[in-house]
């Protein structure tokens, strides 16, 4: 069975030592009682509660996985019993605002928890995960009354929420989506269509289940355009906040799927359901894109949370098992064969999950400090850059934390052998699990386009350019730190490189808008690649400045020059990729691929 | 479900267009009963059977799995029935020798077989695969009688073989294998031990199982010089060939796995069972590599046959689902939203499949063209060349062929989307059998060690010179080929460089070997680049030249322009990996790993 331990020292080191949240947490407004003594002992807690609850469902949850019958969902053993330890330890709340019942913590410190989570329990987070999602729509688009009669409950770990968005025929293009509302005499709706791959749709977790449902009011214009969001409940819930009986819809049946399988994944049939409008009619997109930007984020948390797990567990197994000599000579002559460790390939695996999971965390932890200053900061103009810097790096969380997951759960399946490949270790299963994550909330394919065609370049690139004058300043201000400089070279040539490489880009793209899609994915590793250089040189001079021993320092060194050595090159791949053009794809006329 | 067909015309192509086998086999002794009217035949029969019997059992094998009851295991419905069409039909006897009742097929014949087989239905193929490599170490090491009374039942699919090396403790380090032979009066020997991961150890398809089985002599050497191979019947079998009572072996159990469900991982008990020498005494690893060269090009077959399956069904899906309107306007007006097709990372994640594909599939039936020269050439220096060139070659075949299956069935399953992650598609499950690939019959990480460490430093890189020698004569043949020309000059370059670099680690390793281990992994890659990068030069090449039409010469020549400016750069990558050197892995202490 595969293990898991929270890594608090180096979650502690990314929050206070390279992101400095205490003294940002102690600046903004309502953040100050943040205070560090109590943001350690709510990841100590949660700690313990990932570690001693949901760790130890994750193998039998994905053995058991969910079972369907007469329209009911049973999660698996355990599960239930989990989820009501969490709303009663008032995890749902973390985050939460205060006026309806919630602790309103930083998300940067719910960002370290759903790490946890992820790490522990991907299929059982996904349950609670809907549930922000919700809370954030709500927060910011629904009326007074619907925040009050949802949010209490939904804080409270009472309800859970979901997304409905995907149809059987449309999940990426939303514009062709057929589900309507149609509106009653009493200012309620009437919801009708199908919904598939819905998260936690049905389940035995809650007493209701608050759907928010993307839908096409009568004489709605067509595409995107037209598109209205709902608050349909499982059970109807009045004005006034009380539950009333079954509302008219149904889990049709749950998906049989590679992985993730304590996560029920349901097929929703909405016949004449009853429902509130959220927001105004026709700009639901917007309102979901509200709860798809945390989504994103999160996801991109869970492919965090993978790598970091397959990592302990790979660097526990190669620390163990005996086999072959070292190269250069026996390292345990007093043993059959030497640990796996000694191995130089085997190094290269454990590296790469190591430099993805540090590097993956500061990356993924600073995603959270913008949304922290988003929501508290008094400063517009603060609040102004945060925003554009968040939506130029949601992207790049999503994908290259789950990316990056793929080639972990990978690698570290591969340091097992054969071993990895059977059910036993467990070691497949993270595997299959982080399967989904490059799929869910926007495939690759949507992160990549959403960064280089939305916010680079319609939107200007300004939080490309915040970021790179946030790399320039910090190499600038270490360029005389001998302990920093060995990659503040190749950091601030790769980011001219960048910016050159963008205009480069964007100017094709004027004439051709191909361009922009046939470079996208490549862009976006590249981008991610530097980025994640940008955060362990940033990781470097952080641990040299901290009190940490010598030993916590010289792994971060090592761990960077790995990183830039071995994982950083693969910019030149992705930089001659992209200048191939639109041609290398487009050229071939669709009738001659087979 | 996933949807199969022999991709008759391209597997023509690579075999007479561009391995040219219609002369080869004709001049070959014994080849020349091999006509093209007989191949094509043959495979036209096999196109029928994969595609008929073998791959509507795939899903249903997936999801029923293999069943262990008390010592026996059921394999799936229908899988029984398949293999007794299968014997019938002589497919077993494909390639074997005559004398035994085979047909003596050229085994480039026997390769494209196997590649339908492996696309077709991978777990099921994996009873036959054993056979075969069975076959090979008999023939080559087993005394006449030996051959006698075990390869015609074999042959002939009455009996079944395995390969039983793995134990619990070791796998890659079989010097560490405890499993003992003692000697009986009669002269035959009394096995024990425990094997785990035995492919087909029991299954019900046959009345006989003869496990090839290494283990110990008394008073045998430690490490690798003291393994002996046994044959160990399920069922004793006398030196006259009569079958008698059951042996003392079981199967203890079968694993639970990520994928191949449908083919038995057993472990076999081996409690002084009945067995016979096979070759020379403590010489068993020498006859163990003969069945595992054999089973690792195999592998490389189910890499390549994986590849494409995921290929046919994305492409298929690409161009039904409707999805949002091409960048550059719509393109088919007339219907709410253009095809997958259109979009520019669609057709990068189809390209690769299709380069992968057709590259793999010249390497794979070129790795099998060489295995005709060395059983059947009369002139033994062309022999030795074919010998050098397939001890180079089969690593990457194997390695290069299985990582592509794993990148390949990864973007068939994201080109699905959601509908990729679950099973009713058949893609996830095509992941999920990938990724066996890159750990049975040697991990990655051991080819890259074979074809770096011995295949080139240790053997001064014989095989490596004819490759390179046979890559230069092809460009100095084709430099004024205006059709070629555009591939000729970077592979010609990228020769050159791969030479300098071979040289360059071969000087470093001399001082310190754990520099050939640090590269050895990025060197297989960037030599298989390479390797892939000549076949498809030849392909286009070889298309130019040949009567195909226009249409099928355009679309190796767009694929192969796809390869060299998106795959073919990753060499870069690669390059810059190696030359950081083993410091890059092998500095970090093992202590600060975590």
């Amino acid at each position: 069975m595969s293990k898991y331990a929270a890594p608090l020292k180096d979650m502690r080191f990314a929050l206070y030592d390279v992101l400095g949240v205490e003294a940002l947490f102690a600046r903004l407004p309502g953040g100050d009682s943040a205070t560090r003594d109590l943001v350690d002992a709510v990841l100590d807690e949660a700690a313990r509660f990932t570690g001693q609850v949901l760790a130890p469902l994750n193998q039998t949850g994905d053995q058991e996985g969910c079972h369907f019958e007469a329209g009911q969902v049973r999660t698996p053993k355990g599960f239930k019993e989990a989820y009501a330890q969490f709303a009663e330890g008032g995890w749902n709340a973390l985050t939460a605002p205060e006026a309806y019942g919630g602790q309103h913590m930083p998300e940067t410190v719910g960002a370290v928890v759903k790490e946890m989570i992820d790490s522990a329990n991907l299929s059982w987070g996904n349950y609670p995960l809907l549930s922000h999602g919700a809370t954030e729509a709500l927060k910011q688009h629904g009326e007074e009354w619907q925040r009050e009669v949802f949010l209490a409950p939904i804080i409270a770990g009472r309800w859970t929420g979901t997304m409905c968005l995907t149809e059987p025929h449309c999940g990426t293009d939303l514009g062709l989506l057929k589900t309507k509302a149609e509106p009653a005499a009493d200012g309620t709706f009437r919801v009708t269509g199908t919904k598939i791959f819905i998260t936690a749709g049905e389940h035995d977790f809650t007493d209701n289940i608050v759907h928010l449902v993307l839908a096409r009011l009568p004489d709605a214009p067509p595409g995107t355009k037209g598109i209205s969001l709902f608050i349909v409940p499982k059970f109807k819930v009045a004005r006034d906040g009380t539950q009333g009986e079954r509302n008219s819809l149904a889990c049709g049946s749950i998906e049989h799927k590679m992985g993730i399988k304590a996560s029920a994944t349901c097929v929703m049939n909405f016949d004449g359901a009853e429902g509130y409008l959220i927001g105004q009619p026709n700009k639901g997109l917007t309102a979901m894109f509200t709860m798809m930007n945390t989504a994103r984020i999160a996801v991109g948390y869970q492919g965090l949370g993978l790598i970091e797990r397959a990592y302990q567990n790979a660097l526990a197994y190669a620390r163990d098992r005996l086999q072959m000599r070292a190269l250069s000579g026996p390292k345990a002559p007093q043993k059959p064969a030497d640990p796996l460790i000694v191995h130089p390939d085997i190094r290269r695996m454990l590296l790469t999950q190591k430099a993805f999971a540090e590097g993956g965390r500061v990356l993924g932890y600073y995603a959270a400090t913008l949304v922290d200053v988003i929501e508290r900061s008094a400063d517009p103009a603060e609040r102004q850059r945060a925003d554009e810097l968040l939506g130029f790096i949601t992207p790049i969380v999503k994908a290259m934390l789950t990316e990056a997951a793929q080639e972990c759960t990978y690698n570290a399946l591969q340091v097992f052998g054969g071993h990895g490949y059977i059910a036993e270790w467990g070691m497949e299963q993270l595997a299959r699990d982080a399967r989904i994550t490059t799929i869910y909330e926007g495939t690759t394919q949507i992160q990549a386009l959403d960064l280089l065609g939305r916010k680079i370049l319609q939107l200007q690139g300004a939080g490309l350019r915040h970021f790179v004058e946030e790399i320039s300043a910090f190499c600038h201000a270490q360029q005389a730190n001998g302990e920093v400089v060995e990659f503040i070279k190749p950091l601030a040539e790769l980011t001219q490189e960048w910016i050159g490489l963008t205009q480069e880009i964007g100017k094709k793209a004027m004439t051709e808008p191909e361009e922009m899609g046939a470079a996208a994915v490549d862009y976006l590793f590249y981008a991610g690649y530097i980025t994640l250089a940008y955060f362990w040189a940033r990781s470097v001079a952080a641990a040299d400045a901290s009190s940490h021993p010598d030993d916590f320092k010289q792994a971060k060194r090592h761990t960077a020059r790995f990183y830039y050595s071995r994982i950083l090159p693969r910019t030149r791949a992705h930089l001659t990729a992209i200048r191939a053009g639109a041609d290398s794809l487009m050229a071939m006329p669709d009738a001659l691929f087979g």
